[in-house]
């Protein structure tokens, strides 16, 4: 419980419609996608501006009260469970993109904008905000930003820092400061904007951010490269970039994922083959054309038994969207998910693979692999139940 | 003087060829490339590795004695000035490209390595390490770091920071640390990278750096565009970003600053124009070709009374290099140049070169203006002579 001094300062600032030390209200929030994290909040306050959030975090730092702000909670690593209690901030009134400038290509938002709604915001203007985060049809932007996200298009247009100019933070003792500006070069003073993208929250809240757009490619092409060898996949994503072509998106799914998928989203993925190669390039027409034709044969050299090229951008958009639901489809198999994330030079993809079976043999676990082969990352994934002791041990 | 028992253990660690307590030494390093700083230091000291930098910064740290890193001297912020003494650092022995990896698109450096000759050395494996200061015939890359230098390519490609990836550090109490790695994918915990870059040697000592590279353009076009009219210049800029096109360079040198360059470089720069904007896109051929012819309509539309589009390679090379000597150009005009370096969002261009103009005549002053106007960061300089008190004040 707060103090009963606390809560009345609280809600004198945002509201008894917005604070909530409910027990059923704290539940909620007592959790984020992260397995194996719970703790319960003392209160979730939803504050409207940025004046009703310096006034709750002075309230809470004048009585050492842990304060969370929190997006949509999809965040793997705990980021926004309030494993000291305190309170959970949530921005539901804070979604709003503030402004699109097509003259300096930025676009200026509140943090609680879905990471797909600011997309297809941007997208009507012929811009293009790239970073894509698998769970971007219910992220925020604030909490991309606090997690520094990555996405599908990472690769070629790396991540969530790359694309953020400006933030209007609030400070741990109240003080608000603005960090960056529209400035297309910003190079004086130490970088205290990309201090705070990938902070968690530690640092300070982020109430309001400008991020950098850039002009929508032109076209796109996906494709599919079909492997019974592991190692011939991982491989071939070292071929590929080492022959200086840097497509948009270069994801691996192994065959546990494939069927999980498959079995979720009934898009004609392959299961019979032992891994697959997603692959995307975007740019203008003739180029993509050239890419796209000499990945397939990097991959075919590289014991590819089969290169499939989507037809049109439905069947495009379905494969994309198949391997961004990996996570959700994988959720299903079991009741427990715990999912890896880990990044290596991408040189080393290959034996990160045969890690992983040596590991998932010698623990005799289960783990289903896939992600940004390209960018080096990779998930392993444990479906399993955290109920049985024995097992979670293993995993 | 350094305390007698500082310099015999600075001397034991580097030996004596590589410490200089001279006045002629000192003098040497008592100032860089910003006019109207000097500061002589008590030392140069000049350590061969990392382990040299660490035994140097523990005793400069005990004995609290300033100590300033220096690559070649051509920044304009006073950042090599030992403005409170103490030793100058050089790194004329840390000099060596250490790696090009070619599977992650990748170069480790010491931080001695002249910009230029990366940029060659990386040129021949057909990788591209973009940023390109103006400086960078002889800045260093720990320079560049430190100063997170931009560029003429700043605009299609970002500044230094967009492509370091990993940095050994000698900390202030001489530990040595390491942020970063070679990976295309580098999000968890805070971004301290970044957080050195730019930091001008105020945080530790950059050892050794990972650069990220990125494939070869396969080709390029140069162009000119000529001005009668200052905001037109301007205000072609905006448009040429509001078509989504981004141009690798797209710079503004106004008619006091061709002449200078003219008469110095004489590539046959048109100096009967008020303005001109110099603009490079690269990329595939066709795609080239087609910017380049989309960029010239945009700038007849707005008020361009000539466009010239280099015939060759030969002609490109020298207007870009004609570009990068303005300073030196007008540095030979009077003994003494003050350079700015403002940026602004780039809509706000036409405004900045109007508001410059303005200054000008208010303190009846003589103000040449270029610089990256794609990246709305412009360079009014004024040659001047720092011995004229009364004209100094005015400048």
């Amino acid at each position: 419980m707060l103090p009963i001094e606390v809560k009345k300062m609280i809600v004198s600032v945002v509201g008894h419609e917005n604070f909530d030390d409910s027990k059923a209200g704290c539940l909620v929030y007592s959790y984020d996608a992260t397995p194996q994290f719970q703790a319960m909040p003392h209160a979730v306050v939803s504050p409207r501006d940025t004046a009703e959030i310096a006034s709750i975090v002075k309230i809470c730092s004048k009585y050492k009260i842990p304060l969370v702000p929190r997006g949509s909670g999809t965040n793997l690593c705990a980021g926004t469970c309030p494993t000291h209690g305190g309170i959970v901030m949530l921005f539901k009134h804070m979604n709003k993109i503030l402004e699109i400038d097509e003259e300096n290509l930025t676009v200026t938002v509140q943090p609680g904008v879905i990471t797909q709604d600011l997309i297809l915001a941007v997208e009507e203007k012929n811009l293009f905000y790239p970073p894509d985060p698998s769970s971007m049809k219910i992220s925020t932007i604030g909490g991309n930003i606090n997690e520094n996200s990555g996405g599908l298009r990472g690769l070629k247009y790396g991540v969530t820092r790359d694309y953020v100019m400006a933030l209007e933070i609030i400070l741990p003792n109240g003080d608000i400061i603005r960090t960056g500006g529209k400035l297309a070069k910003d190079v004086a003073g130490y970088d205290l904007t990309r201090l705070f993208v990938g902070s968690e929250g530690t640092l300070g809240i982020i109430s309001e951010a400008t991020l950098k757009l850039i002009p929508m490619p032109e076209t796109k092409q996906t494709m599919l490269a079909l492997y019974q060898d592991l190692e011939a996949a991982a491989k071939s994503v070292s071929k590929i970039i080492a022959h200086k072509i840097i497509p948009a998106t270069l994801e691996f799914l192994d065959q546990p994922t494939l069927e999980a998928v498959e079995d979720f989203a009934k898009v004609g993925l392959p299961t019979n083959v032992k891994a697959v190669l997603l692959i995307e390039q975007d740019g203008p027409p003739d180029l993509v054309e050239k890419h796209i034709s000499l990945i397939a044969e990097i991959c075919r050299q590289n014991e590819a038994v089969s290169v499939q090229i989507a037809q049109n951008e439905v069947e495009a958009n379905a494969l994309m969207t198949a391997r961004r639901s990996a996570l959700s489809a994988l959720a299903r198999l079991k009741p427990t998910t715990i999912l890896e994330d880990a990044t290596v030079p991408r040189s080393e993809i290959a034996n990160m693979v045969r890690a992983i079976n040596e590991i998932a043999e010698k623990y005799n676990v289960n783990i289903c692999t896939f992600g940004h082969a390209g960018d080096g990352n990779l998930h392993p994934t444990c479906p399993t139940d955290s109920r049985n002791q024995e097992e979670i041990e293993r995993v």
